[in-house]
């Protein structure tokens, strides 16, 4: 989840900073506290190439079926509609056709078929959309079309649930000689342990890319980024990571008229890398930003049997209510993140296992290690702490991205509907 | 899980109540507490059968490897050593040397050798024990040996650690006209996520079975009780449970030669029977005592394409945080629920799926229900509530008990070493 040195990741970089792209929200009340915005729409002027990688649990939310539709036609597609507070899942035939009715609507705004407009929901699963005052948004959203650092952020706000800030990321780098912009825009706090996918995220570019290595680049980014964040454990209903590029970095006449990226070559490994970059800024965000998280916590596993064992005791580590309360609570209980891997599906054992927390050994073959702990604890007091458990067994290894568990956690879901 | 019509189980019947075994307790100060007794001895008079299932983590604390070690020797045994406050767990070989020790002590007062002993620790990883105090507990416990109530729950407080109380259970039951009993007694209530084993438990009977029975009883029994059981998804280190059988049952002369209990025989089923229904009853009583837990759930999984799919998803909603924290707050929140069961691996999708909540159809192949809001909140403001998921694929089912998850698991568990 490095970023590669020469991407240098901005926050003050959203959605329409590519070249192309427009965004536009509106509050009609959707969510509970109707001042907060609740429909989001992005908008290419030209037809953009685009990928997008899905939830993978078989309990599908309508807008992720309808976007799968329409990705499926292989056609350029000229926005995204969005809407939070409601996630239209667990909904029936009548969710199928709110969705395509959202993007019905937003197509007759942005001229074009529905096809040419991918949904994405997020809120509350089983209740209905409501429909009079989703339409009446995504009217507003086009009426609102705009570029700039406003626009940028009243999108990102227009996707947040329990987020308590936007989240968006962008890039800057030259191709051929010109600027180029890749930036994103992401949501999620809670219910985040994306699988071969993520929550909901929007990523733009300007760059010539088509669809086909747009597709290979963003499921390699997720895998890298997304997919190695967790939350709670609980892979949503509604994941949804989006990418569209307009092409118009190349020419400025408002043409994505240039020759596009090609397959294996420089460019597409610089376009990949800040693509990478974009979305390990935005994961690191929903980390930081979780639902009653104080910490975050990067778990590193080294030295597994394979590449499938490191990523499940990483996985199995992040994942455990035991281990995240430990560091909520500022304890050094690593016994909790050796048992963790132990129960992950590997096969090797403690007696070549080593952990280093911050950098400071204190398990080593077997065997605790009279650690500093002056050093220890001040490792745990930082919001910011790296586990390192290197499994000593062979080559294999994977990150994790997580929080701590707090009170909060608790509260906020205990709380969330009723 | 259900416990069979015939076999009443009363919590009053405690480790003693089979004929032939006495236990005794000491407080010597291995937990920070020095008042609360931490090494228990459970003997048996004469030579047991013994079977035990363990932790299937690959990190296996020092007690399991040698309880393991002095079980595959297939010879009798006259006893269980146990503590509380330290789980001798990555301790490398001084771990497995102390381990030895415990055994050894106890058979030298029992008047056995060490692989007469079975050996088990529960509390902090990663801690040596200070042998010289548990030595000295060993020995107050051989010197204090009793039957009866009190010398029941002496030693079922010894092996406590966060637990608020004892644990035991017993089933009364008649074989060939002579009166049998089948008794247990348990700890645990956080790291709960058995698997193939449990945490700790210790089972007594005076039924005459031999060895090979009692090891297909308690693995069936395990996998339909302890197995199915959660508080946080952790799989522990020194899950251990073991089961004793002294015969006195049919003799009543101090020795067991009556003839053994025969595979495949009504007796053996009744047996079992008993066996799982003391099992069910300590599961339920760890459910009940959850750390932080306020509600003890049930999730009954029915209609899976296959038994391991609907197995999969009752673990998944069991141990979602999500769906934990709901319960808590009381909030019918059951898109959290059908969520869960769509990330864990099975095949079927929510078109053919079913939710009811005590009683109370919530979701129906698909959509949501109108369901009787004010029986729905009387179901959420239960101790006790029901969930039955139906996948609509088959005929695979299962069970599992969890419960909610609560701001008092989140301190408890801050807070549990420092």
């Amino acid at each position: 989840m490095s970023t590669p040195p020469e991407m240098k990741v901005e926050t003050s970089i959203g959605v329409t900073a590519p070249r192309g792209f427009r965004a536009g929200a509106a509050a009609v009340g959707v969510k509970k506290l109707s001042e907060k915005p609740d429909v989001g729409l992005l908008a290419c002027d030209v037809e953009a190439q685009a990928a997008a990688v899905f939830t993978q649990n078989r309990v599908v939310a309508a807008p992720v079926l309808v976007s799968r539709e329409h990705l499926a036609a292989r056609r350029p597609v000229r926005g995204v509609v969005a809407n939070s507070g409601c996630a239209n899942a667990c909904t029936g035939d009548q969710g199928m056709a709110d969705a395509r009715e959202m993007a019905r609507a937003a197509g007759a705004l942005l001229g074009c078929p529905p096809e040419g407009v991918l949904v994405a929901s997020t809120g509350v699963i089983g209740r209905r959309l409501p429909m009079s005052k989703v339409r009446a948004g995504i009217e507003r959203c086009a009426a609102a079309l705009a570029a700039g650092p406003d626009a940028d952020l009243a999108f990102a706000r227009s996707i947040m649930t329990t987020d308590t800030r936007p989240k968006q990321a962008g890039v800057r780098l030259t191709l051929r000689g010109r600027p180029v912009t890749v930036a994103g825009a992401t949501k999620g706090v809670g219910m985040i342990a994306p699988n071969m996918a993520t929550t909901l995220a929007f990523l733009t570019t300007d760059a010539p890319v088509r669809s086909a290595i747009l597709k290979k680049v963003i499921r390699r980014a997720a895998d890298a980024t997304y997919n190695c964040l967790t939350v709670d454990g609980h892979t949503s209903t509604n994941d949804t990571l989006i990418i569209m590029a307009s092409g118009l970095a190349m020419d400025g006449a408002g043409k994505a008229g240039d020759r596009p990226i090609a397959a294996g070559t420089r460019e597409a490994a610089i376009f990949e890398a800040a693509v990478t970059a974009v979305c390990d800024s935005l994961a690191r965000q929903i980390a930081a930003d979780a639902e009653g998280g104080t910490k975050v916590i990067e778990v590193r596993v080294t030295g597994g049997a394979n590449g499938a064992q490191a990523r499940r005791a990483a996985s199995a580590i992040a994942n455990s209510p035991l281990v995240k309360t430990a560091f909520f609570g500022e304890d050094p209980n690593w016994g909790r993140i050796v048992s963790a891997a132990g129960y992950a599906g590997i096969t090797s054992g403690p007696e070549t296992m080593r952990l280093a927390m911050g950098g400071i050994v204190i398990f080593d073959r077997g065997s605790p290690v009279d650690a500093d702990a002056a050093g220890l604890r001040a490792v745990m007091k930082a919001h910011d702490i790296d586990v390192h458990l290197d499994l000593g067994a062979g080559d294999g290894k994977a990150r994790y991205l997580t929080c701590d568990f707090s009170y909060d956690y608790v509260k906020i879901n205990a709380e969330y509907t009723t």
